[in-house]
């Protein structure tokens, strides 16, 4: 079950977003990043936040917001998070989906990704299989802790 | 002559920022963006900020800080002004040299734009030649008030 959060979600959402930090293979964000800095840039009630039930228990959220202000604003940009414990679920996938179809929506025209890390295949091929293209790759973009700087694709697709 | 931007100088940084804005073809910020609001991502003490002066009057700025944060931040972004008074002076030319030197010199391992408009001809020739590439392009990222939805580059290039 996928739905809306709600403010008293988003401490939860925040350990997730931690969580996914501290594996640093997915995120730029590193170790020092607080809450606070979280909560200004993605969990906050401007942005959409959704999160996804098993059993009663959050177990992956994501968030859309805009790419650009503005004059670039009818893009969208997203971060996903699911909690290690509910990996295999197939929950990236879903929450994947649901977030295009939100995004479409609230009028977004298109969803882009800034850094998917190459070395993180599995989300490169699920972005691939819903739809998404790499439209450009940047050299060196993500320093990754245990490969050193890796390439980072810039994904995107139509809504 | 282009020095490091002191804190008094920020409201006339702003005020060139906010012109270029109000010319609606450079950046994405529309006419709600606030001087509060650019101070935060941009005009500040963290940021390397730049002026050229031309006769002892603030001509033109450029602004240089890091595109994604932590393993992401060895990246630079940047933004440029030219006082529409001083067109054809060269000045896009030279802060953009200067601003190459200053961002290695501050250890960025390379300068990524992520949004040069492409019916901005002038800026894509510009960076073309101070060595960038364009690595991406996004279909329809930016509203021109003119034509419409247009593509915008992504250009890179190594320091």
């Amino acid at each position: 079950m996928i739905r809306r959060a709600n403010p008293t979600d988003f401490l939860r959402v925040w350990e997730m977003f931690k969580e996914v930090i501290d594996q640093k293979v997915y995120f730029s964000y590193d170790h020092t990043t607080t809450r606070e800095q979280i909560e200004k840039s993605w969990i906050n009630e401007e942005n959409l936040v959704y999160v996804a039930e098993i059993e009663g228990e959050i177990a992956g959220a994501y968030i859309v917001k805009a790419n650009q202000p503005g004059h670039g604003a009818h893009i969208a940009n997203a971060a996903y998070m699911v909690d290690s414990r509910f990996r295999n679920y197939g929950l990236g996938r879903k929450l994947g989906k649901h977030s295009l179809q939100a995004a479409k929506a609230a009028g977004f025209r298109a969803m882009q990704y800034n850094m998917v890390i190459s070395t993180n295949e599995n989300a490169v091929h699920l972005w691939q299989s819903l739809g998404f293209e790499i439209i450009g790759t940047v050299p060196e973009a993500f320093y990754h802790f245990e490969k050193g700087y890796v390439d980072a694709h810039i994904m995107y697709r139509k809504l």
